[in-house]
């Protein structure tokens, strides 16, 4: 899709998600003298690099939108924020896609703009490359299946105008657009409260250490403080309601977690060579302070309440999830069907989880008031319990006619 | 199976695989009381809590014990947990179950011993309520079918001679039983060169924080040095050579690795709910330096040569491995299957992985010589590689169509 | 558990799950001359080859049975089987485990009834290599944790008085038990109206082609009517509502459709050597041809509805719910959360499936009003639907990028 | 990529892979026509629809090829035909991919043509719809990462100029290219033999019963014998070595195997509604006697040897093969290492079994000489084997615990 089919097509205005970058800004003011209406749309998703989010609006009128909202995505982000702990759908290398679990929550609130303003088609900045366009387009598609999306960084017209960032800024120099000040990064950053996910520049080379990231949301584990602290989470039926004893709201407690956990240099500077959904590699460095907080006291809660054949289910609803969201199907039956597998589990996940923090480091320090926990005495070495030990004698030769079958039937064909 | 039955049987004479503490003495003695020659061996696991393996030996004649041998398992051991490195078969939570894989390493080697005495009953002193009975019993079963297996821990005459430690050192202190003078443990530990599982004791109460417990492989993180060190690691065909440059056989290298990273507090104090065989829960703390050092730079280098087919394969192969070794099922089709499933993988796996070592922290620094990698410049966001980004268009276009068709037959169904 | 025990911890009164068979006229009789209380529940299932349920109740109190109640499950059954279908829950080798599905559901009838008459002993006549022991066992546990279970034939004692079917008859004989007549079967049967499951005696023998087997819910291929037939199967949300155009209630619909499906040889006479929980094989010949033709038309149906991604979802549930069912968790958080997960997409299975019945036979005719269906006719390969075959050219060549990167950098090595 | 990419890029000739007919014969004459030469390759897979296959190198020199060769492509088919049995690589729906199969066997064949004539370029004929120009495209790729390829239904010019079949009848007719007659089909069929697949035309339509549909490798069940007929296959190490009694090869056992089941109407007729690669839904109908009788078989003989690990791991790789192949990946690193998996297994799958054939049903018969079976008397309820029913006792009980605790701690919570 080229803007020239676009026009053709009858088409006068555009409905643009933007981040009130150089590419947002360029990209406005370039379809705007094209002679297409720009309406410009940011997400407010709390994001750390960000300390005026309505300035983002200034800088796109100045580019020539010919409106700019700032649109509530907080609440929405918290709850998907949410539902990725509960599923534990950490993705390759075990790293919190917080990237991608933003992309539909964003599409979920442009759309009802969209959709208030006759906008027919969205415009993102998303590259040729990546998820992002991906995750865009199904989310989109799925939702508004008539709407269509323009995409200038896979018009040719737009490529070949802008081969780099150079250009872009020329551009808009020459062009009176108010582009926000920034020295040239070594990578670029995407940002959510959920956290941040550095890619590109300099981070494509695996051959140097990735130590030259300067955290957003905490700290190097170097530097850190010395001395660990604890932090206690309160879950009721798969929600945390406290930390440290101060209830508070999910968003509240996402942004609370960062803080806490983000000081002590955990979740912060993860690696990861992931695949892409287009079949190509990619580097990113991830920082989810809070998600790694609350996801791994979760995970602690889960381990007192699963038993194995739950714990087997939910380990692969968690690979399908994790597998969902970063493909960009959030909206999609598998997703609705998994996250419903979910819940049964979550109703019983109550209790207190109280972690030490150090140096990059969690580490389980105790667990209390769990109802559900199925973890008791049975188990212990000591004369207590259910448990009757001779009852083992059968348990194992039970298992043992099997054993010696295999041992005679097929054990020696296989040296 | 109690010890009358077995005289009963015709049965003179016992193998026992012993560790030479308490219970091992204990019932050695107790057997020999009842008229049963018990011959006992030992396997050298390179076990970091034992600084003379030979010295078992001794103790176990002053037992009673018709013979004492200590047989070697350490080269066997090395490579059962090469194995578990390649597969990245980490159990529940996470761990590395290094108690689990060196269980058929011992069987594998005291079996060869039995056969040349022509022993016919082993003798084990793993409780009724543990994982290892069936363990020992699945891996002995499959390998020499007709071989009989005693616990005294499932003989109620022993054990309702023995209810508590109390008796046992009574006991032995009043037969002349040269025990090894220890103050009671707040835990118990099974340890071997891979690596040390703590649990039992004071560690069942989840309520009180573990770092009670006294690291046997390294230190805590606020034990470790501040200043950061890298580790580099040369794998070749799935191998790792070389750490830091010195050339190592495999059994030296696990050592190395387990000095190196314990002293920075790597891989030391991982606590884990766990679902045990027989269904109970228990709770471990784990160290093992080494495994997590070799695993975790071998992970890096797997994240550079796995697509997303063959990561989704692995991925389920270390699962299944993961769970083979966890029941005892080693020398199980499944898993000779899953393990020849490795193969064509690890003959990938050639690379130079540097990573740094920070107060618990593994961070990957830098990878190099990775002539099999699939990440090249292809994902950059700059103009180079072979990817068309106009071909994006096509792309999500075709993807685009199975989406729109949900939306409109499927989605709105679903609010 | 002897029946010594019992009496020594004071239980006077057992609640008995009682088929009428010899089995349970004997053991009834056996426990009553002990001096315990028998009260016989059978559980009305419709059992196909019981005429007269309702006879079984004098049967047992001339067992000597202090009292014999039926109690109707049919409904739950039918509930418990529709699930079955919705999951495609079909076990190793494509059967429908008709017989598991059933014990759950016996639990289930009869716990209320004990209850009601503080009941604290289930008995029941599974035996020691069976699956069903381990079903009740597991059911009644999770149910009712207080509830203990007495087995006569894991009780030493009844074993060795009762070594074989012939010391039965003679024991009924010599004691007026008015057991039913019966010649020696080759083979034992379980019947509910889902299912027959036929196994042991000349079945157990591989060498020997099963075709001695009698159907019991319809006939052999070869004596199935020469001419086909259509079955039309209406679906809503997930419910067939009705069969060749009369509607009916499920344990209706179930019944009719063994009768259709049961002339033509449909679904009857599946062979399965399948693995048991305890870990040996063995033999079984399945019936229930309603099963098959519901099950096949509701997949028919499922294969309209289904993306790529819920499908793979739903082939795991199905694996998982089968291997539930099957070891009996059918009360267990794993089956709850599958079923849960399963909503979604049943929510969704709304359409009307003809098929065509002949010697055996199922084979799809159309499929008609099926408004959720995903099939469309963009798969043409005639110019229509909403597909650009240009945009293929940019899939592939996507595709490509990847798998060029492979021949070159891993391919040649594999050779 | 258009036919003047080719031109302008310097490229003089292109290597056609050709089925003969108009579709080939068409798109031959007009690349000629524009000055590129076409070198055609027909391979030889045992096309049952095929009574001449070197009949088809003349037509494509009639349609203006410089060159037509006819490769052999029966050895290797079958080799990769037997893979997918010995994986039960059965696709959505249970069918044997017989198409997919064959993709990566063509390209395989052709390749080395190629190379010995330095041909650059590719060119097939699949549409931009379907799956199997992602197959030619990934298959070529890994084998061949520099060879480009021209599709021409993906080539405007080529597309605007033939929007139906009459264009290029009309197109052949006043060009003189023989095409072979043929009356118009109501769909089409890709044919080896290992199978058919038909789809398109009037089967698109799945309102309408699909019975039209005329048998190519056997008749309908309806059209078979009434009389049953046993078929005995021997496997050796998994290879199907002979069937009655009659030793064969790979390929002419395929052969005879498709006639012996084809002419009673087994493994014929069956109806899939898919999920294509591209996302779009497709159904076909599915003809494959052979792979269904040596595939049945070998399913049996599984049975007998795999334990519950063992099948659960197979039925992963199944799976996991089924849609490497569907998609395109059997060149793929994943499909090696599936591949290298079954080994083991293969090793142990020796064994004779009888099945019966009756009007589109295979039965199971009997199954001898089968060493390394597990299926023994152990399960026998008679009092025989080495399994002791006592020992279910102790291990029912084990199993108690943990489902006793479920019911304390969670089960209330769920109602």
């Amino acid at each position: 899709m080229n803007w020239r089919e676009l026009k053709e097509g009858g088409v006068t205005a555009l409905g643009g998600m933007v981040s009130g970058g150089l590419d947002s800004c360029t990209a406005t003011h370039w379809l705007r003298e094209k002679g297409l209406d720009v309406y410009c749309f940011t997400v407010d998703l709390g994001q750390p690099d960000e300390d005026n989010i309505n300035s983002i609006a200034d800088r796109m009128i100045g580019s020539g939108a010919t409106d700019a909202i700032v649109v509530d995505g907080q609440e929405s982000l918290a709850q998907a924020g949410l539902k990725v702990i509960q599923a534990q759908a950490r993705y390759e290398g075990g790293y919190w896609n917080t990237t991608g679990i933003a992309r539909p929550v964003t599409i979920g609130a442009v759309l009802p703009e969209f959709d208030r303003r006759n906008i027919e088609v969205l415009f993102h900045g998303a590259t040729g490359r990546g998820n992002d366009q991906v995750r865009f387009q199904i989310a989109s598609n799925m939702l508004a299946p008539d709407l269509k999306i323009y995409a200038p960084w896979r018009d040719p017209e737009f490529v070949s105008e802008f081969p780099g960032r150079q250009q872009m800024l020329d551009y808009c120099g020459s062009n009176g657009v108010p582009i926000k000040p920034s020295g040239e990064s070594r990578y670029s950053t995407d940002a959510n409260f959920l956290g941040l996910t550095h890619e590109a520049g300099d981070l494509e080379n695996v051959e140097i250490a990735p130590f030259f990231v300067e955290p957003g949301m905490g700290v190097w584990s170097w530097d850190a403080q010395d001395q660990p602290e604890t932090a206690t989470i309160r879950w009721e039926s798969g929600i945390p309601v406290a930390l440290n004893d101060t209830d508070l709201n999910t968003v509240e407690l996402f942004k609370e977690a960062n803080r806490v956990a983000g000081r002590h240099g955990v979740g912060i500077g993860t690696h990861v060579i992931e695949n892409r959904f287009v079949g190509v590699k990619s580097r990113g460095i991830y920082e989810a302070p809070g998600m790694e907080l609350l996801g791994t006291s979760y995970e602690y809660l889960l381990q007192l309440i699963l038993d194995r054949r739950a714990r087997e289910l939910h380990d692969h609803l968690s690979k399908v999830l994790a597998s969902q969201i970063y493909e960009g199907y959030w909206f999609d039956l598998a997703t609705t069907s998994a996250l419903a597998a979910l819940e049964p589990i979550t109703s019983l996940a109550t209790g207190t989880i109280t972690v030490q923090l150090h140096k990059g480091n969690i580490l389980f320090d105790s667990a209390t008031e769990v109802p559900h926990s199925l973890y008791t005495d049975d188990a212990s070495m000591e004369s207590v319990g259910s448990y009757d030990h001779e009852d083992a004698e059968g348990f194992v030769k039970v298992l043992g006619v099997s054993s010696k079958n295999f041992g005679v039937r097929q054990r020696l064909k296989l040296d």
